[in-house]
């Protein structure tokens, strides 16, 4: 962990600054509104990798012709309980928004929604749009393909991407349990950020060119899917799930097909595909009774026994941690991304935020 | 791997006999023949700590008053996509065969089925019911909780169930895709194994009393969750998105309150809870375009380069090519299982298949 460099910024604050650059760089007010609000919530809860640091990517993705700015996402039902989301080749944060929202309407009257969004993009945290859902009492899983990083079990070759699974549930009286987890160890940008530090990457997350257990970060070429060398198996089959999820009911490409984060040579969209699924629970017993359920067995968890100098924590715990202080003291943004920020504010004439 | 010394059999006459068996320690029809066609399925795909070994300590439940034989399933619908199954305190394996079938009912007509299942007990290879509708075309996820083996990740305690996440998807021109895992990296079984064996465990899978990594199978109290000590809060937060989605909608007690596999002595059911979803897929594009991405996935995961010496596999492969091989040839049922099977017949003047 590096000694924090940068500024504080409050979220209202920070957000608003992301819908102006944004905007200025010709996105449309709802995939302004949404991106921003999708990065400021990810950095809100501690999720950096997922946060505003994305920003300056997504406006090279922009003047590459990666992302339409005049996409018009269109929703269309196709039984009481399934819709799909066409992206047109725009922002996946407002595509992800929408596909809950129509979720969680399909879910009010039929119980259920499964909505498939296909022609979308990067979408920042999958988790983002679970807890959206779940803050408005519906039980949401939510995945999304990514470009491929991560090697098959046994496999020598990146074949899938880091292709995580969200799931969020209400709590009585704090935010929705949350459950954002990869299906690797690692994310693949700790391979890029140990290139730089030289510190070796820790056993079994990551292969060399020949699909054999490295940690020296520059003979990195992919990771291992979670489970490792042994149980990989396991980690490889969630990411096929997940793949499998967010392509075949679509049509959407495999990951394999996709060009990787940073590639903006084709100069066109690159066609991702999510999957969100909305449940409203509430229908079994009513809303106060699931809730009774999930806290008690999250405060159970919480008061389990842990090994020594540890502790037990529920999932998403430590980023509310972090939510609270940083709701308190405001967003860090460290000094490169502030610096590239700045740059594109000034790139187009906008106003950069007093800190 | 131990040599294999028994006999083997036809399936149909295993199942034929695993009926009888059944029956003739009280268990009504619909439970002798649901179970017997689970644990000859689990047997015939090679999952044989989920086969037909498993039927002498299902005659002990009933003995001792874990298993009801004259429960009666009752279902009853929620919402066009949602419905909750009762499994009355008996059998496991007729509930979830009617949980996945009333799953597809609502999925046909609504798109999508969700059902719970509470009052039910241990149901086999949760895969077993994900196979059972994807072969009928739909694409099935299945939960299940089960008795406390795992802790969570730092905990010292066994807190979930090796809760395993089932899902099929069909495929053209051959049985469906099918990924089922437990969120543990090994079965609870693998310990009491190597305990009688004296072979090490293999390291970061299970720990000792104080909830530190251990190797000794003498000193082994849990598993770890698959992740193991640096990534375990992967495998945790799956285990508990599990035990959620089984419990938090019918008000299913946890697993920790759950006694264990071997337990008889509370001479009662031990109400566990399960959690099936089928997703009517055709309604998207047509179930052959359906087919067709799924299939065309899983033949490029197949023909993924591996590393040397290795192959790349599909979910549920190795379980399809022992299958072929026991359609040809039978299912290997080991003596001691053999022999527990003839003194049950025995006690009920049941007649053994001649082998």
């Amino acid at each position: 962990m590096e000694a924090f460099a940068g500024v504080r910024v409050a979220r209202d604050v920070l957000e608003g600054y992301c819908v102006t650059l944004l905007a200025s760089f010709g996105a449309n007010e709802e995939a302004a509104r949404a991106c921003a609000r999708a990065l400021a919530e990810a950095s809100s809860r501690g999720v950096d990798t997922h946060g505003v640091r994305l920003l300056p990517l997504y406006v090279q993705w922009i003047k590459a012709g990666r992302l339409r700015t005049d996409a018009v996402i269109k929703f269309e039902r196709r039984a009481p309980s399934l819709g799909v989301v066409d992206a047109g080749g725009g922002f996946g944060h407002p595509a992800s928004y929408r596909a809950v929202d129509e979720a969680m309407a399909l879910a009010a009257e039929a119980g259920v929604g499964c909505v498939a969004v296909h022609s979308t993009s990067h979408h920042g945290a999958t988790g983002t749009y679970a807890l959206h859902g779940a803050r408005k009492g519906f039980v949401v899983l939510g995945f999304t393909q990514s470009g491929p990083g991560v090697v098959l079990h046994q496999g020598r070759q990146a074949f899938n991407g880091t292709n995580p699974i969200a799931f969020a549930v209400p709590l009585e009286n704090e935010d929705p349990m949350l459950l954002d987890m990869a299906t690797s160890s690692i994310p693949l940008n700790r391979i890029y950020l140990r290139r730089d530090t030289g510190v070796p990457l820790p056993p079994d997350v990551a292969v060399d060119a020949e699909g054999a257990m490295t940690t020296d970060a520059n003979r990195a070429e992919a990771l291992l899917p979670l489970g490792g060398v042994e149980y990989g198996y396991k980690g490889a089959g969630l990411a096929t799930m997940v793949e499998l999820l967010c392509t075949m009911f679509t049509g959407t490409p495999a990951a394999i097909s996709l060009p990787s984060f940073n590639d903006v040579s084709r100069g066109a969209p690159s066609p991702l595909g999510h999957f969100f699924m909305a449940i409203d629970g509430a229908r079994y017993r009513g809303l106060s009774a699931l809730t009774e359920a999930s806290t008690g067995l999250v405060s159970r968890l919480r008061s389990s026994e842990p090994r020594a100098g540890a502790s037990v924590l529920a999932p998403g715990d430590p980023e509310k941690a972090e939510k609270a202080s940083r709701d308190r003291d405001g967003i860090p943004v460290d000094n490169a991304t502030w610096q590239r920020l700045a740059e594109l504010a000034a790139e187009k004439r906008v106003a950069v935020p007093a800190v």
